[in-house]
């Protein structure tokens, strides 16, 4: 049994292309191809588009969420996928974000949530 | 000048009350609370019920998100604070979160995400 409620991963994408990530209709149609490609079930979708510039894009998905916000002046991406009961085969789905972005550069962290042992201590 | 383009806050609520924490009023209730208390600017607004337990919600906020997933079979949530330009003051926010899911421990941590420089040296 995995120690963890649920797994936090977060992707930083530089050197990505300005017009693109500075569009609304593309993060959301990238968010909602990169689900897909991942297996996840959309819940719902909200996408903002930020004056002068930059797009914050959330999918809730009924394994958590998947969250982008874009830097354009930057060429920065920074991509927040959580999920719960276990680690997604995220690499496909990530392979091709890069791809999309055009990023030159990836970094990439993933954190544990929700520590299974600590959750039974304060258990009500 | 700051070395990052955002931050990101993760809280884990250990010990929180079960019924509260399934209620998708309650969720959206107190997120938008916390939004005010922060002084944060909420742009849309999302929450989605688990069957058979367990409640998501997400606010897209002029500074970038705020996320809360909640295990109630566990007394869990996991809180997701996202925002760019600089550290908010979250420390009321916070203490005020904590009581109302009435939390025994609480464990926050601080990403910077989006290196400044890293940035510059991919820009196009």
């Amino acid at each position: 049994m995995e120690n963890a409620l649920g797994f936090q991963t977060t992707i930083d994408f530089y050197g990505c292309n300005t017009d693109k990530i500075n569009s609304t209709e593309f993060i959301e149609d990238i968010m909602k191809t990169a689900a897909k490609k991942m297996n996840l079930t959309v819940v719902k979708s909200t996408v903002h588009s930020f004056s002068p510039i930059g797009v914050s894009g959330v999918l809730v998905i009924e394994e958590s969420h998947l969250a982008i916000h874009t830097w354009p002046e930057f060429n920065y991406v920074a991509l927040d996928f959580f999920t719960c009961n276990k680690a997604y085969e995220l690499d496909e789905g990530i392979k091709w974000l890069k791809e999309m972005f055009e990023a030159e550069k990836m970094e990439l962290s993933l954190e544990k949530r929700g520590n299974i042992k600590r959750a039974m201590a304060f258990k009500k």
